[in-house]
């Protein structure tokens, strides 16, 4: 069976990198903003692109309408004996706002000192364009490969709500025994990453209003009540002052680390001061006196994602807003049902809203619960086995960020998900100046293509 | 010596009615907002404006540099025998925003079912414009008059710097013995008030920062510190649990009202129904179980007319922000000092700040104290003959705004002010679609004109 070593990977690749690299910016040229109705048709351009490029690397690719944003599936049968494999990723990315911030536009990707710049250009459109590159190459090189099926949706940041309609609609398209994720990061030193656990996420929007139109703070002030003080209230009481998240029973479900889980996490380095050269500020979130590692890979978290009201001007307008919004979400573990969780969080902000206020909730969506992979899986020892190859070191990681429909899709395909990627925190995904870079882009194809070889020689189908 | 009655004040109003509305509607059309930077030029133009036409009317107009916006100050020498007469106003205007809100246009004014509608038309420009048309209708009808001194700042809205300026550089130019204010309200049921106290104003933006840059709230949620929440806790803290300001000693200088005056404004009618009719919320704001007078009239309040920080479109945008910001003002009774309360905010905010953030305070500024009227003074009982002269009711009224130059300027002008106005609630002063009713704009007229020829017929030089 033909199988290309590393040295014919790495040539091939070099001998196409500049195809590759040409693909990858013609991807992220399309602003294909899932959050903002104003780039609903960027959104469906991107996913058109997209299935016309994965029909030229050797699929059978079809835009799937779902009520929602198109979602892109493309599938190829491979060796009947090995385990179908199924990739999920999105096409869809999030706000390129503050855009003053942007060194160059976030839609015109450039090449700087071996780094693409774009919104996007991580998170996921970088790391899916080197997992298509290595399949392109591998299907170019007529190098066997199991059955594959890529499943890329529109709406990663933003619910994922038309890939769900699909899941419910047609259950069996996505069967599949294993199911690759490239979203996720490596270790900040450079060791790659399999990422064992992602929490799960909901959120909502909520308003409070008070006055039916802005009222001047002088002939009002101490009369009527002021919607920013009533939510500035309302979101202070939803943590105590230990951090926890102060909502009835809201820890009940949580799923506690296995000693073995929670060994392996806390044993991976977290070093404040580097933290804070990243961030520019201390952990100093989430609940007090507890690890890092705790904190981010195995507790829920609540944040405020946005806040607004009243006057943002310069210089001075002596209004009482008649209201006041605050965008939140939370981060859930398993076994954290989200339905329930956003359901507890409303009865809260309902049950704490100040006296003469009208509260609003709007955007509510409870995307996908949290998950953790069991550190004895025969998929972990596999990914084990690829990355760390060379007898280089490989880590197991908790992470903090959600990819909310994995949990629920690995459920619906019957798949083990397996989460590798080459992200780094300095890559500001979801910030400006957004970036990945070369290097990484081309250890990803390196991966991929050893990973599904692998899967093609020894792996059984179970 | 001539003194023009009643009905001939009216037939001259009639004869000049669209005269006066085409100067008031130039007024509105030069958008003087003072806090926006963007619209310099527009002030100094309007300040330009407000000179030439002063000069048309019989002044000695001129427009003075104060290193901020310009002073427009017209004098004109009447009767030495009479009381100096000076009148205050302003020709800047609140900001217009949000402007999908208005129906039409915020500086072209129409005039619709009675009423002129335009940024400014009521606040301060409506209220200025009845004067100036009295002042100019006396003088060219030959009534004998005072001397009077016309001083209109460019600031009212955003510090009232220019006009400190000069009354520290040349204080004499602003001797005088009454002091004429028409910027305030009537009762609702359209009685005619005199405004027996305003209160004073300190404000102050605040920023907290927390990391450098935006952060994926999944990858940092329960790690980095989210400045919306620290935002939200520290605004929460401002007040205790009894809608108190819960500032060290915030109460200890407020001048409690005399029985005589908490018992003339609790007799006004204040009916919560009423109040929400015309705003849409019920007077729950400030002291808790505290009559309406006594916490609008006699007590300070901090109000915070602005916030923002982190995602604010459509959707989801899950983000740490890296900052957060609010705009707070708080209004000062008498004998609270500006600039201690402004500090004492200050230091409050500081010591409050949660750990893991930075406060940066900016535009910071104490404009100005409160001030309170004697209601035996024989300045009230001038005004309550002129307004109450065919035997109809006149009401003392403890207004909440501010006008915040009047308590100094009536200090270093030796004159004591006299605050009516012919506002109403429904006139939507700061907020959208403000305007000034035609019947209420010739009321003006009147009263001024028969206060006035009061002053020079009857009133002695103290």
């Amino acid at each position: 069976m033909k199988c290309l070593s590393d040295a014919a990977l790495d040539a091939l690749y070099h001998e196409r990198e500049s195809a590759f690299l040409d693909d990858w910016m013609s991807f992220l040229r399309i602003p294909a903003v899932s959050a903002d109705p104003a780039h609903e048709g960027d959104c469906r351009h991107c996913a058109e692109w997209l299935t016309a490029y994965l029909g030229q690397c050797g699929f059978q690719a079809e835009c799937i309408e779902t009520g929602y944003k198109p979602l892109v599936f493309a599938q190829r049968t491979g060796e009947l004996s090995r385990p179908v494999v199924l990739l999920y990723g999105h096409y869809d990315v999030q706000p390129a706002d503050p855009l003053p911030a942007w060194h160059t536009p976030p839609f015109e990707p450039v090449i700087r000192e071996g780094r693409c710049y774009a919104r996007g250009a991580q998170d996921n459109k970088g790391q899916l364009m080197y997992a298509f590159a290595a399949l392109r190459t591998l299907i170019a090189q007529g190098v066997p490969l199991p059955t594959l099926k890529l499943v890329i949706e529109g709406e990663e940041e933003n619910c994922s709500a038309g890939i769900a309609a699909v899941m419910r609609r047609e259950p069996s398209r996505f069967a599949a025994d294993l199911m690759l994720v490239h979203d996720t990061n490596m270790d900040p030193s450079g060791v790659p990453a399999i990422t064992m656990g992602l929490r799960g996420i909901v959120q909502l929007t909520a308003t409070l209003h008070g006055a039916g139109h802005d009222l001047h703070s002088g002939m009002h002030g101490g009369l009527a009540p002021n919607p920013v003080q009533g939510l500035a209230s309302l979101l202070a009481g939803l943590h105590d002052a230990d951090g926890r998240i102060a909502i009835t029973d809201y820890y009940d479900a949580v799923r506690p680390p296995t000693a073995g889980e929670l060994e392996l996490a806390e044993a991976l380095p977290f070093d404040a001061a580097a933290y804070r050269a990243a961030t520019g500020c201390l952990p100093t979130g989430g609940l007090r006196d507890t690890g890092a590692a705790m904190r981010v890979g195995f507790l829920p978290s609540l944040d405020f994602n946005g806040i607004y009201g009243g006057y943002q001007g310069p210089g001075v307008k002596t209004i009482i807003p008649a209201k006041a919004t605050a965008k939140l979400s939370a981060r859930l573990v398993p076994d954290q049902d989200p339905e329930t969780v956003l359901q507890s969080i409303e009865a809260h902000l309902y049950r704490h809203t100040p006296p003469g206020f009208r509260l609003e909730i709007e955007e509510r969506g409870a995307a996908g619960p949290g998950f953790r992979l069991d550190p004895a899986s025969p998929t972990v020892a596999l990914a084990r086995a690829v990355l760390g190859h060379d007898g280089a070191p490989v880590q197991l990681r908790w992470e903090g960020a959600s990819i909310p429909i994995v949990a629920s899709l690995a459920q619906v395909a019957g798949a083990e998900p397996l989460l590798v990627g080459f992200g780094l925190e300095t890559d500001c995904i979801h910030s400006p100046n957004e970036s990945f870079a070369l290097d990484r882009f081309r250890q990803g194809f390196m991966y991929v293509c050893r990973l599904l070889q692998q899967v093609s020689s020894h792996a059984e189908k179970s």
